[in-house]
């Protein structure tokens, strides 16, 4: 029975997991603050996986989800915005030498579409497009039972779609990305700036505002946060249809804090992606499901990852 | 030494090629009208591939380039639009009962993108996009050596993605698709309407302007047509750095005849791609060709399908 080890990089915690077994059930996960004043961030990783190591044992292998740009063939993260120095690092390299296992990264989107599509909301799909939308929008794509990497491994940035060529700016620096249209940060950006405005809503009384109460707003009827997710859910849903005219899946799942707004949300994203879509045969037996998996979908994906490229 | 034939399927002409050995110049193409007062489009189209037929020879396989939305796992032709009842026709049955032979179907697009992918400017690469830039935008992906094709066959339709929600009406139905903003269509429309309302330019002398008039006149100097061509080559811009980030492909193929309308398109869309891309590893050993084939294209990536599925 092999130990496998994964785990999850954020930017504020690192967490481990240990599997054994054929389950998705961990024996054990472990955390830890990313950043520390006494320890680099690599340093505090390279001892969470000691501590997840089970005693006397063999590790088949390490699945590790980053939170950036990585290169998984090179097993290199390109970038991790919110982890300073984590440029060009030879991640795969460093683990491999310091533990004597096989090591696997992958962009953190990209793992939880491989958790939602081998074990989650699309198993048993061989088409799958995977979205979560929270402070941001991250997605990863299965076509034909394989991850979609591309020449380097950067392929399946969906919420970097232009939506609108003017639009608001992108975390990424650029403008009118769905991201910057879309995500639980344009939700908050966009009601603020309506507050501002002068606009009135029950969120004005707020000091900080949430997704959740936003969420929250829109149940007791509040127009403005009704509106706010109504303008999130059709953004999605427009390029969504165009996702669909790129990849005709045969199921979406939907992830993250934003995707709990219920029908808030989902109502709206429906009826553009219908009005979007340019022929009625993308839409046949596509299923649109929510993510099964919550934080834990990351370790849950890098599992995915590890199973396959080392089985037992 | 096997012999193939493949068919494209155009509005307005049928082509049928013989193709043996390993090259791909064929022994022979031979072409007939797609519609008659004689005689129905499919049963054309099946005497053109019996003339096509090497006299006392066997056929390895059949390969077919269809002008519209194809089911390549079921063999159905969901729709061609230029030609009146082709629904849901099962037309890989139809030709393989007749003919006795592996009969292969897919998108014109697709087909396209297999053989400037196989045989043509993209040889050689693992991860592809092809657009082509006439009447419409056709497009089709490679990924890891693999036709992008979705759940039912209908992926890789770049053409429809959405670039501006509220913009111009598409042929397809729908508003603001990279069809509807930067096809040969879109640039002609454009020009009409700037001098319906006003517009200065030598082009408001001619009675009926062509794609290629439009290059002339910006070979000229004139400012319409620059600004036209400028527009054109900027929406493609934006989109493909929209498709960098989704695809990540190491090689990207621009056929079609705006395409020969040299820096005044190909300048702005490599302005409009570095400005909008959201980092700099997506640019990085990335290719931009223009197509090797022209209009034979599809003959010759239908080749590429049927070589593959049914070689020697």
């Amino acid at each position: 029975m092999a130990t496998y080890i994964t785990v999850d990089i954020g930017g504020t915690q690192l967490r481990a997991a240990r599997f054994s077994g054929q389950g998705t059930t961990p024996d054990e996960v472990i955390r830890t603050p990313t950043k520390s004043k006494d320890s680099a961030p690599l340093d505090r990783l390279i001892k969470l996986i000691a501590d997840a190591w089970p005693t006397g044992e063999q590790v088949q292998a390490i699945g590790v989800a980053v939170p950036g740009p990585t290169d998984p063939y090179q097993g290199v993260v390109i970038e991790a915005p919110n982890i300073p120095g984590w440029n060009d690092l030879p991640l795969r390299q460093i683990l491999e030498e310091r533990f004597q296992t096989p090591v696997a990264l992958g962009n953190d989107a990209n793992m939880a579409a491989l958790g939602e599509w081998r074990y989650g909301a699309g198993s048993g799909s061989h088409d799958l497009l995977y979205l979560t939308v929270s402070t941001g929008i991250g997605s990863g794509v299965i076509m034909r039972d394989r991850l979609l990497l591309g020449a380097r491994g950067l392929a399946g940035e969906l919420g970097h779609l232009t939506v609108m060529p003017d639009g608001p700016m992108c975390g990424c620096g650029q403008r009118g990305h769905l991201e910057a249209l879309a995500s639980g940060t344009a939700l908050l950006g966009w009601v603020k700036e309506q507050l501002a405005a002068g606009a009135t809503s029950i969120l004005a009384e707020e000091n900080k505002i949430s997704g959740l109460q936003i969420t929250r707003a829109a149940e007791l009827g509040d127009g403005l946060a009704i509106k706010a997710l109504d303008r999130c859910g059709t953004y999605v849903g427009i390029a969504l249809a165009s996702f669909l005219h790129i990849f005709n899946p045969s199921v979406v799942v939907i992830g993250g804090g934003v995707s709990r707004s219920g029908d808030f949300l989902m109502k709206p994203l429906h009826l553009a992606l219908e009005s979007h879509v340019m022929n009625h045969a993308y839409l046949e037996g596509l299923k649109i499901y929510p993510a099964l998996y919550g934080d834990e979908v990351g370790l849950v994906g890098a599992l995915a990852l590890i199973r396959e490229l080392h089985p037992e």
